[in-house]
This record gives C-alpha cells, structure tokens and sequence, in this order.
C-alpha cells in the first residue's frame, strides 16, 4: 500500500484506513472529500493524535481556535482536547496522516 | 513550520529536525539529498520506527532485505533491526517522515 495509492475519484464516503499498529501507536489514513464532523459533534479521545495533511485542505475546530490546514501542515491533538473537522475540500481529496498514540 | 517548507536547494548536509516529541513518541522530519549511511554502518535501535517518503526517492536495507520507497511508501522498522539507507536520490531532496515510538 502506498498513501497517496487508491484515492477514490469523488462523491466517496470518508475513508479510515489503519496503515500501522503496534505497541501504544496507531498510524491511520484518512481522506476525506468534503466531509466535516456532524453538527455539534466532537472528538474527545482517551489517545493522543499528531496529525498531518498531505494533500487537500481542511478547517479544524480545537476548542474554540480554529485551525486551517494546507498540505504539510500538521498539529498535535493532545488526549481529550475537544476538536472536530469545520471543513475539507469539496473538490478534491484531504489526505491526512493520523499518529495515535499513548 | 511546514512538511513541505525549508528545504534546501541543493549540497547540503542530511537534515534531522524533530517535529513533535511527547511521552513515548517522537517525529521526525529527514531531509536527504543522495546522502546515504558510511559503509558498514547500520543503525541498530532501541526505539521502533514506522517511516515513510513523502518526496524523492530512497533505498534501505532491512537486515538483508533492499527496499526501495517512492513517495507515499512506507515501512515499519522493527527495534533493533538492523538497517542503512543504501542510497537515496541526488538531484531532489527526499523528504522522510520518521515516527519514533517506544
């Protein structure tokens, strides 16, 4: 497998891929075309995450500071900051790296 | 900082900068441009690895296995194996992202 290999085309639900587990660590790829987390839902994970975006764009919400994300932009996420996703591209695919760890 | 941003242009030394460390886990960016281990080196580590190529191209040998990695391939290197990068490409940087975790 390769992280920038079968990228669906368009209209795709947002994919979870797990590239790498062991131990305490979790690597995954996510790509996402247009999807953002559902109204007033957020993310509050027991793991820490450092995350990456390798192609795309998107808009992050990590408390109340918002964070955009160009490709090579990356952030941490520490354990049970609450953060969902405000936005991604809708016209192309986000690839994003996820770290997962802890 | 950025992935993607701060790459020398050409004759420079191997670059090692650490993106993120916490806890168990640290994440390196390497910046290579045909930089490759001295001749009878190997890296033997205590930590295990999951690295990926982002940009360029590179070679590795795993214990005695060549791997040859494009952009977006990636690899886990187990704890204490032993391994060297053969070669890596000379006219382009290659840009290595190294999840260290232990």
């Amino acid at each position: 497998m390769n992280l920038f290999a079968d990228i669906p085309v368009a209209n795709f639900e947002e994919l979870h891929e797990t590239l790498h587990s062991h131990g305490k660590c979790r690597i995954e790829r996510i790509v996402s075309c247009g999807q953002a987390s559902p109204p007033g839902f957020w993310y509050d994970q027991a793991e820490e995450e450092w995350v990456v975006v390798l192609q795309g764009a998107a808009r992050l919400m990590c408390d109340d500071r918002m964070v955009d994300l160009k490709p090579g932009d990356f952030l941490h996420i520490p354990a049970h900051q609450r953060h969902r996703v405000e936005w991604t591209t809708p016209d192309e695919p986000t690839i994003w790296l996820a770290v997962f760890y802890g």
